[in-house]
């Protein structure tokens, strides 16, 4: 059994498929979205389809989850409002490049842990970076706790969530920016890697590290050196190193 | 009301005036003894002395509090034995020196959250410190949690507890180790100080930062740039970073 995730009660709950339907049109922040995995019907796939175009992730449910997070009649549908405000991806890349500033980015493939994603969001706000990309498959729900760890980062960074990483690399690509991978057995020590173009860096989960698909995909690969032969950092201690480093160079090549 | 500490229950107990005495007198290592308050008489003296030389944090307490942790007779007298080794700071310094390597030590001004205290551990280890220093006074007790968050490290790096952070001071500078007080206002950069040297680096808690003994006496007083005003960093995020720069710079000049 999978333990119990906190449920984030900071996050106000829109109820029914007629209110979740609107909310979704009119462009409100929604963190995400419970489905009954039995639904289905009209305002279902309307529902499916603007969540898709919107990358507002889903989570397919049975009943009961449904019925423990509230008494009301909810039709199959409950959504968790965002905290946040989201970005797209290709306009946040823009704002950066219109304000004039060298993009820096955080793509986090796995990273599951709030308090990881509210650190990292922290680090990446006090080094220069610009925006933080998500999945919507595999992310943290944005909690209060999360925004907590973040020192309030959260609502100062750009968010951008995708749906998928291969997907955001080729955004990122189009736009020329490198996507640095970054790997215990990545070949270049970030020392060594010229972060000061623009640059997206990807970390993976802590157990299972970056997906196949990034490393395949990655224009370079690269890694934190170790004085010792040791377990891996943190990931978000191991994200911190990276940012600062990226800092450094870019402050030194001013 | 201050919020209740977990109660560190892997931590095994020695109960009674004898048990605890015999213990230290016996180079047992010992996390923290617990003595009544109103406890008096030769044996606590007794205590009370060795646990000075030895470095052993006392916390003079109340009756409810040792009739909470045993239902057994303790005699106003119960101690936590420790999951790690200590090494006096002395000791500590003279096997780096012997083994030929460059000293590396990250000295916690005030750092009291397990969690810090176990990341730190971790990201100095894999940055090649080779000790950690602890004032008795203000230190986390390194509980289960703590070697768990280190991922082991605390089981490898060099624990040295001090009885104070002046003194520890003296013997680092006795030593020719320098003594770098990080500071948000510090006048360095942190890729600017001479880190290649022998070095202890001292980290102050979140809110407060390091002690104003620090602050007077340190050699130089360093700072992580920010790209942005904006709150200070997460502290095993920001002690990450340092020891990444001390890490790369002493690669470099290899």
């Amino acid at each position: 059994m999978k333990p119990a995730r906190p449920r984030p009660r900071s996050l106000p709950l829109l109820i029914g498929r007629k209110p979740v339907l609107e909310a979704i049109g009119q462009g409100t922040a929604i963190e995400k979205i419970f489905l009954l995995r039995t639904a289905s019907g009209e305002e279902i796939n309307s529902i499916k389809k603007l969540a898709r175009e919107r990358n507002i992730p889903i989570s397919q449910v049975p009943a009961e989850k449904l019925d423990g997070m509230t008494r009301a009649q909810h039709q199959g549908v409950i959504a968790w409002t965002s905290l946040l405000q989201y970005v797209e991806l290709q306009d946040a890349i823009s704002m950066v490049v219109d304000k004039g500033e060298v993009p820096l980015f955080v793509l986090l493939d796995g990273v599951t842990d709030v308090r990881n994603v509210g650190a990292i969001a922290r680090s990446a706000w006090c080094c220069g970076a610009q925006g933080l990309i998500l999945p919507t498959s595999s992310s943290a729900s944005l909690t209060e706790e999360a925004v907590k760890t973040s020192a309030g980062a959260l609502h100062k960074i750009m968010l951008c969530r995708i749906p998928s990483v291969p997907q955001a690399m080729d955004v990122l690509r189009l736009n020329g920016i490198q996507v640095l991978g970054t790997e215990m057995r990545g070949s270049i020590p970030i020392y060594e890697a010229d972060i000061t173009i623009p640059s997206c860096i990807v970390m993976g989960a802590e157990d299972t590290g970056i997906s196949k698909d990034v490393l395949k995909r990655a224009d370079q690969l690269i890694r934190i050196p170790m004085a010792q032969q040791f377990d891996s950092l943190n990931v978000s201690v191991a994200t911190g190193m990276i940012l600062y480093e990226a800092m450094r160079q870019r402050l030194m090549s001013e």
